[in-house]
């Protein structure tokens, strides 16, 4: 095992208040969204950045002082651009708020600790002065995790982890690594690849999220068939929490009782602030081959993805559109090798060792051909690989015209995928009305079920919030009748807070609230955020 | 899914309350065992079981009377018999107890219920008359988890399962079964075969051991490389509580906050008495093929599994005995295939269908071969299938002609896979001196790690109760000073107790006391197991 430097953190790209990602990486509406204009009406207002104004900060300049004194001065900020930076997430809600010029959950002020003894400090001050603290990892929450109640405290704080980027060690015999919860997801792979290993995670959010994030929320990414969710590629933890210091993961699996990291994962930031975490890493693959499959309908590409995962045969990553998004898809049929011919687009992929790759490749694909899909080639797969993180900057495009696009997902055992498939979409059309876009796919599978993954676009209406809200929780409630979860990656935060007693009932969420009053006692964590 | 008939309940075999197992299947000292013989000095007295004088059933007959109205007169049971039954659990140190004549831990009386309400009634009457409830399974347990603390109650009672024996129901096309938590292993087994799946959980405990059993303490069984550890195999749990009911597991992974199915994996019956538990299941293997392989050393055998394992390549089984334990057992060198050569013996086990098992038998083969490994055929692993229920038996007879024998378990990271195997060994050694036997077997794998189990045998002394005590606690010692888990399947109990804080920090123990005191206010639930 080997302790690594401290790096030098090269300033990050920022992403705008108002839309995902970096602004360079801004397009105008792509080729790819062509099936979708047909709902545009027009352009939408926006207001500039600089023309927002932002509440002035509410803490008393005393207070201020002796933050800076905990941190220093320099890592306390309460500039309007960067706490602008430091406001919500990046749901559709949160970018319709910003653009209609709703800055109001902005933090008083952003402070930025470089080491767990600062998160520590820092927690010590707000316990002491009652001040509220929102951990900020990548600012990609897409559930209004950033959006803690302020009310009876005497202040909000963004607890910025932008300094804390270490690769701490890599531990090559037993392939682990510890990283710092500040470091982006291209930044820890590339520490990563500097040692010769990989994480494998990549969420839609891959480019701007973080660690730290990606732990709180129990997110998983576009290859979780092959590297796993986050929270299986987790094996220690170090939280900062108002009580102490928590250090979780003395062995890969034990039965010294309940396995107390599981309840730190997803635990958003309301039990304690996550300084390190302890991966597995594996060998950087040698080869990747995205494919394409095409399938005559969902219901037969879902059972093939079902086969293929009960026979212990998952490739690295495996997903399978609906009829509604392979369409929308194929406005570039040049990209998946023919003509639109209907069905339904799947891709496989698979990383690793040549002689690994090929071997998975071939046994996957013999029985995917038993089971009646088509080869496509790799055209759809590289197409799918190349554009796999640019949806959120189409949706930025999408608003810009007046169309409201959003997404969400839950996850189900096999046998109940397709009714809770049909609920939520007819909540959806119910909710949006006529000429409402529904597209879905299934992009995280197990032996027992799999998620399921909406895209949904439609005319925004006077007050699109509005519009979305009444939808989203028509699919919630869609969801919880068919006793499926609220969410399978993107975390509780504000937003699925009012169905969280439905999945894990009122004792499961007083549970919870028993952990938190243990470990935060003040209630000065992320208040309002997971625990209802 | 289809919910099936609750089938009639066969009476089971009781073990003896002084030994292991069914007495019926209890051998003269076997052949494998004639290398530890010279360490016996003779025949240990033992007091017939009739002549143990129980405490008489503390609890006042008019809260008996209550109790048979909660679940009916024939469900009530205060005979010495049955009590004698559900004393205590299976390690050395109950043995010894018991074979000196010590019961004074059984319980005051035996509660059969048979339903999860049933169970929710008991604990409310448990409540409002301050009585401790002891669930109990296989009574199998080898960590005191059965010992609970009594005083400050009115009495204990033991939660006897027994009656809670139903395969619920089974959904074949999410591969999950649901089972009553008093099943022991190979009932639960024999009624998933007639639906055609099987759970592959067998823990050396697989006899006798309860379905309930292995999700409260977190087993891990022999096939846990192919199956997966138990609590991998659990998505859904119902828990009786004194505060009511929790279902969990609404989807095979949730982001819907922290994994609250992972607090009562583990949890040893201190937060709530487990109903149900819903695991995946597989088609039963038509094939099943164990081979040996032997190495030059256990440091070589345990890099070959640390390869096997991060190529992503485990088979069903993969076990390896490090010098002393290959030779002990081959003192049948008949079964191994040959001459004692010296060396490490691993099992390496392939369950499925034909052809899967000879592609992955064929990979795995040739990975071992190229690292040095020689193979053994079939006879090794032939051996250890047959004989893989019996240590316990074998510990009965070495106890019978006075040699102390016991096990303990660790886990670790490959990294530190060296030093915890001499720190635990020179531990022990150094405890029970000269002439002790430590043999030690890698039977848990993981990509990051392993499992350690050491079986001890020396000379027992005048006290042989202190004397293991001391030992297990010089074990223990070590075990924490390296960083390892004081328990990878075997549990917390009372024994380990002591050692929670070590592991998980007074933090830890802190956020269980917090879980545990919203549960179960009254604190009658396994009082003193699990919670320091």
């Amino acid at each position: 095992m080997s302790e690594l430097p401290r790096p030098t953190v090269t300033a990050q790209v920022e992403m705008h208040p108002q839309r995902w990602g970096d602004p360079a990486s801004a397009t105008e509406l792509p080729e790819s969204a062509r099936g979708l204009v047909e709902l545009a009406f027009g352009h939408a207002e926006t207001p500039a950045v600089a023309d927002v104004v932002l509440p002035p900060p509410g803490l008393p300049t005393a207070l201020l002082d002796s933050l800076r004194e905990v941190v220093g001065g320099e890592h306390v900020l309460t500039d309007d651009e960067t706490r602008r930076l430091r406001t919500r997430g990046k749901s559709t809600p949160d970018l319709l708020r910003a653009r209609a010029g709703d800055l109001s959950d902005a933090p008083d002020v952003v402070v930025r600790p470089g080491t767990h003894d600062d998160v520590a400090a820092v927690l010590a001050w707000a316990v002491d002065h009652h001040v509220a603290v929102v951990p900020f990892g990548g600012g990609t929450c897409v559930t209004g995790g950033l959006a803690a109640r302020r009310d009876g405290f005497a202040g909000l704080v963004s607890l910025d982890l932008v300094r804390m980027k270490r690769l701490v060690s890599v531990d090559h015999e037993s392939m682990t690594a510890v990283l710092e919860p500040g470091l982006r997801g291209p930044e820890a792979e590339t520490l990563l690849a500097g040692e010769g290993v990989l994480l494998g995670h990549y969420p839609q959010s891959f480019e701007f999220a973080t660690i730290g994030g990606f732990a709180a929320t129990r997110s998983s990414g576009q290859s979780s068939a092959g590297y796993g969710r986050f929270d299986s590629l987790v094996v220690g933890l170090r939280v900062a929490t108002p009580r102490g210091e928590l250090r979780l993961g003395s062995a890969p699996m034990s039965a010294a009782g309940p396995d107390l990291r599981q309840l730190f994962l997803g635990s958003e930031g309301a039990f304690g602030v996550i300084t390190e975490v302890t991966v597995r890493v594996r060998r950087l693959p040698e080869t990747k081959v995205y494919e394409g499959w095409r399938w005559e309908s969902f219901a037969a590409g879902a059972d093939a993805i079902r086969t293929v995962a009960q026979a212990g045969l998952l490739p690295t990553v495996l997903r399978l559109s609906d009829e509604a998004e392979t369409a929308i898809n194929l406005a570039r049929p040049e990209e998946i090798g023919g003509e639109s011919s209907g069905g339904c687009l799947m891709i496989a992929g698979y990383e690793g060792a040549p002689g690994a790759v090929e071997a998975k490749r071939v046994a996957v694909s013999r029985l995917l051909a038993e089971l009646g899909g088509t080869p496509a080639g790799e055209g759809p797969g590289e197409a799918w690989a190349h554009g796999r993180f640019d949806a959120p900057y189409l949706r930025d495009s999408m608003l810009d015209v007046g169309v409201l696009v959003e997404t969400l997902e839950t996850a189900t055992f096999w046998s109940s995928r397709e009714r809770l498939y049909t609920a939520v979409k007819s909540a959806l059309e119910g909710a949006l009305g006529v000429g409402t876009l529904v597209l879905c796919h299934i992009s995280h599978v197990y032996e027992t079920g799999c998620s399921l993954y909406f895209t949904v676009a439609a005319k925004q209406s006077g007050d699109p919030l509005a519009q979305w809200l009444a939808a989203k929780a028509a699919a919630n409630d869609a969801i919880v009748a068919a006793g499926a979860t609220i969410t399978h990656h993107h975390a509780v935060g504000t937003d699925h807070r009012p169905w969280l007693h439905h999945e894990i009932g009122d004792l499961g969420v007083s549970v919870l609230r028993a952990v938190k009053a243990d470990l935060d006692p003040a209630g000065v964590l992320n208040p309002g955020v997971l625990v209802p």
